[in-house]
């Protein structure tokens, strides 16, 4: 399934917003900018993990950056966040949900655009997972900061295996709008239980 | 307009040197670095943008990665660095000035190149931004510090500008070296009047 | 010579793993992180410099990223690194060694991909040594670190020696295992007397 299906279209730009307004707001608490570095780092956060993602699939020029309004939703939320900063910080839990619809669409959509152009089962699911994460950590690569999805939380492993759902629905022959959504549904079920009981990927052994 | 104009390919290739040269100075006054670090850092800030263009573009392999004078003057801006950096100090004004003339150059040969391929003006101006300050943006993640561009100056701004106005012209039906110059020196002119009055980009309102 | 040889093959993945694991390792060291920070560090060490390679050399999508061998060595050594990693302090002198058969590897292996492809002479130096260095400034900077390869020891100048020795015997004609295995040696050997001797590149003549 792509974006073509309108459902998932608006998805999608859900959460590029999203990606975008969280990212923006993440950067701000983290470090001062002016107006184009609040609206760039949006950016990143919201289009960088496509970029990659049609990198590595030879899918150039990106599809994020040839439609417009995934420049439009992505430029915005970065300038709602620059306006709008201190007064946003109520919404903590609205915008958490909405970057877990954003993390949960783009692991699944770009798990089946790998599958679509004949990439393998593995393919699928790492370009899945960076398309998911990718955004985030250029972001945080770029405010001179180690990525959040490498040391805490669990982000990535929920768009992995909800890009691993894709994979086998796809695999048994099922890619509708069911499937999508149903693949999205275990990513964003998972990475909202994270948020919900505070969970966090293992750390080495070791350090225990 | 294009850099197969020879008066185009001098002015870009001298914004490649000022770049290089530029890049790899702000690179030593920041960081103790190694032959091989200020030549590559130089010719990250010298070239970095213009690859990132031609990946957006599909436009690989990078034309100044093909070109080898784009190759040895921003290696050269590099080395000279390296060799005579205390010495470079005085010289700021003209770098500045030399650095200026490569952020209008890039941002407006960049966006007519966008244009040229058929994308819209959206992503020519986009993309214009992007070619001026990818460079110094990837520069300044190599030496672990936040992009001077997100954070103060009037660097990206100028850029966008001159990008619009080529897209401008080019929407009018009008390519050619007097209209690229122009726009060139439209950026050029907000850069210097930045520099000149210490204009920074708007920090967000509530930090005011 | 190219990766369909057995034993350039198997020297390839050796590299790959080597760089995984090393990068790892090195960002275990530097700060904390979790399994999936360990593993993607790692994968970034060990693949990101086949990925540049081919984004320059229009070779998309990357050959690293299609070859399941390829990412399963690089998670591999990520994984190892992750559950082994204080273990893994006594095997310096190993890992630093089949460090350097990769450093070797992929620079002439990449020298001798950009030279069947067409391009010139300088462009195969760079995409060598970009290619044999590129993974670990990438680590570096995603762990906040200005790249090591920027600032000390010999790291990258025997990439480029051995990188230019493949693209020497190119131009005599030369391209078979015999070649690729001495070029690789030639790289392998300033590398091991750089370690040996603790060599470092030189620093600007100002600093001294």
């Amino acid at each position: 399934m792509s974006t073509e299906t309108p459902l998932l279209l608006v998805l999608d730009l859900i959460g590029t917003f999203a990606f975008a307004l969280n990212g923006a707001l993440v950067a701000l608490r983290a470090t001062r900018l002016d107006i184009f570095g609040v609206v760039t780092v949006g950016m990143l956060t919201g289009l960088g993990g496509g970029v990659i993602r049609d990198i590595l699939l030879d899918s150039l020029p990106p599809a994020t950056f040839v439609d417009w309004r995934y420049l439009a939703v992505a430029a915005g939320g970065g300038a709602i966040a620059f306006a709008l900063s201190p007064a946003l910080e109520r919404f903590t839990m609205p915008i958490t949900v909405a970057d877990a619809v954003g993390l949960s669409v783009f692991a699944v959509l770009a798990a089946y655009k790998a599958l679509n152009l004949e990439f393998g089962v593995l393919q699928a699911v790492i370009v899945g997972t960076i398309t998911a994460v990718g955004g985030g950590t250029i972001r945080d690569m770029a405010i001179g900061q180690v990525p959040t999805v490498f040391r805490s939380e669990l982000y990535a492993i929920p768009a992995m295996i909800g890009a691993a759902t894709a994979a086998l629905l796809y695999g048994l022959g099922v890619q509708n709008i069911a499937a999508t959504l149903g693949a999205a549904a275990v990513c964003f079920v998972i990475r909202m239980l994270g948020v919900r009981f505070d969970l966090n990927a293992p750390r080495p052994p070791w350090q225990r």
